[in-house]
């Protein structure tokens, strides 16, 4: 499906960003800024370089304020193209040193103790490169700033996160709607990977389908375990549209048609505390509460009812274009929510050996209160499967 | 497609190269080593854990000889069903350090200096975490003892770096017997992804098609350009089957079946000029000789002929669990080859603005000279299109 009104970044949000960026570094006394392949390049550029052992690099800071394109002479022709906006480039040879290159940008403060922030996504083969070249430097993590950008999303950002989560809900949808009973785990996320690319995704990442014992392993690996009537699923599903991620989680209790394969009691009621601590955490969001009560609001409901142990993570993570960004919505993180700010809220029961259940949307923080952009029920699909 | 006789890595392999790592890391004085997600882990254990900022880390040597798996603690499920082989785990909970938790399997040395090496791909996150936790450190790439492993390919690996060889074969010889003038890059690029599973990849990891002048882009992202009659397209393709990649590249020209659109005169020149330094690059694969014997045996050629400014890339890269691994087939590194040592051999002519071309085999070194993995012919494909 091609998405209608897909928007893209202009050109001058890039500008406005790489500008905001160079501003907070001289705020926080950062030397210079080195950013690396990912989710930091594509946000101040629109150039998604894939990661390599190759030296992609975008350096902010330093002996000027203009930023400078670091590529590899053969992806020359893809990083002019893939650029949303003007920044100048300079190749590097196979046989040259990029590192040398790229810390030249900074050399006037060589045998300085200066500080250069680089991305979290960097490949400690580089950064190592970088520290036995300019050892008078220390390092520091180039998120420290970044997170003040990527954090809170602007329209266009949001609109592409809708226009993902709404299609991973469809998918969600057609799951449910299907045959499950007989099928493999394995197979049923090949469904879900065709499906979210059907639905307007450009990659499909992630596809959990965790029955039966496996629902009570919240990051599983699909395997070619057999699914049978009266067991539950947790379908934990994800993809890339527009640059942007879509990661909702349903969970589905699988009848094959026999009455008498119904969720058991025991489940139902577990599932019935986790949709009140999901809905808690949710009513929650709004500008001013900290991260961490987002996570108690969810995690007071599941302990109260004897559960605690049985919630063995955080409540959820930023997103945006990655699927796990600042901020975590995790006990100790006091980050206080801003309009824009974009988060996953999936608290989870799991019982070791038994079963499992998450329940997980994409929540944009409003100024009044939390803006859900997935829409599909948040109850246990009971389905025939 | 299911391929049958799919070989496994026995759990033994896996000890045995535990073993070897703990042995050469003893020989070069490392004290210790961390290897996180990626191919070292997957290399050593079998598990192939999802980079993440959660810390998933293997420690070799330090207090004692035993391997260690740091797993964050929702992750423990997966890992257990992942590993390969019996190795010890630990899980860590979110609100823990696990750095501190891994360092303590080093602690003896605490305070004094010591070297730690750690996998290339660790991400600058956790890379600067552990060195802010452990000043008294020096930190090193884990890839000086693991190329020594991972380079020598073993049966089962050589078996299914073939598996994955012809299947990729399989996908160049329809793409290029199909439709493709009128239809985008973007939409072969989709077409090469599915065809890629269907042919037994676990996974297709990337699909360049490059047509027109963007052939002369090595690097080039598909894009919504539409391919026309009467130009070459360079068709680079790669997935992953049962853990090793396939790679890739053969170069079309599509008439539309009009025979006034075939190859011009030029064109078919610098193709013979790179099918010959492909073919010498080749011939030159034996043990003891030097990687960059093979990358001069290519450019040799093409540079007689006038072009050397035109092939601006390595020769190749090795290949295995990673698309991009040791050895580099690059002027400079004298590294003899070994039997059992699998790389690319793909030189390129590319005239920029114009158009390009590319020739890419997998081949293993084999006692007496070279295994070529890919089957399908070296030529120019003149095809409808």
């Amino acid at each position: 499906m091609t998405i209608a009104n897909r928007p893209t970044i202009p050109a001058e949000t890039y500008v406005d960003r790489l500008r905001r960026l160079a501003e907070l570094a001289g705020s926080r006394s950062v030397d210079g800024i080195i950013l690396s392949y990912g989710a930091d390049l594509a946000y101040l550029t629109g150039y998604g370089a894939m990661p390599s052992e190759r030296l992609t690099a975008l350096t902010v800071g330093g002996r000027s304020s203009t930023p400078v394109m670091f590529v590899p002479r053969l992806e020359e022709p893809a990083a002019r193209a893939g650029l949303g906006t003007d920044i100048a480039i300079e190749t590097w040879l196979e046989t040259d040193d990029p590192y040398l290159k790229v810390l030249g940008r900074f050399q006037d403060a060589h045998d300085e103790l200066i500080e250069i922030a680089i991305s979290d996504r960097m490949w400690a083969l580089h950064v190592l490169r970088f520290q036995r070249r300019l050892t008078s430097a220390t390092w520091s993590s180039a998120t420290a700033l970044m997170r003040e950008l990527r954090m809170v999303k602007d329209a266009n950002e949001i609109a592409l996160l809708r226009l993902a989560a709404q299609a991973a809900d469809r998918v969600v949808a057609q799951i449910a709607a299907g045959r499950l009973v007989g099928r493999t785990e394995a197979d049923v996320a090949r469904e879900v990977h065709d499906r979210l690319i059907a639905e307007g995704h450009d990659t499909a990442e992630f596809g959990i389908v965790g029955a039966g014992p496996n629902s009570a392993s919240p990051h599983h690996q699909a395997s070619d375990r057999v699914i049978e009537a009266g067991e539950p699923i947790v379908l934990d599903i994800g993809g890339i549209l527009g640059g942007y991620c879509s990661d909702t989680t349903r969970t589905l209790w699988v009848t094959g048609g026999d009455p008498a394969k119904g969720p058991t009691e025991e489940f139902r009621h577990l599932f019935g505390i986790l949709q009140t601590a999901q809905e808690r955490a949710t009513a929650a969001v709004r500008p001013g509460v900290a991260c961490e009560a987002i996570d108690a609001a969810a995690r007071d409901v599941i302990e109260a009812e004897g559960y605690g142990e049985a919630f063995f993570h955080r409540t959820g993570h930023g997103i945006g274009l990655e699927g796990h960004e600042e901020p975590y919505i995790i006990a100790g993180n006091d980050e206080a929510l801003q309009p824009g700010v974009a988060f996953s809220v999936e608290p989870g029961i799991y019982l070791a050996g038994r079963y499992g259940a998450r329940i997980e949307d994409i929540v944009v923080c409003g100024p009044d209160g939390p803006d859900t952009l997935n829409e599909s029920a948040r109850e246990l699909y009971v389905v025939d499967g």
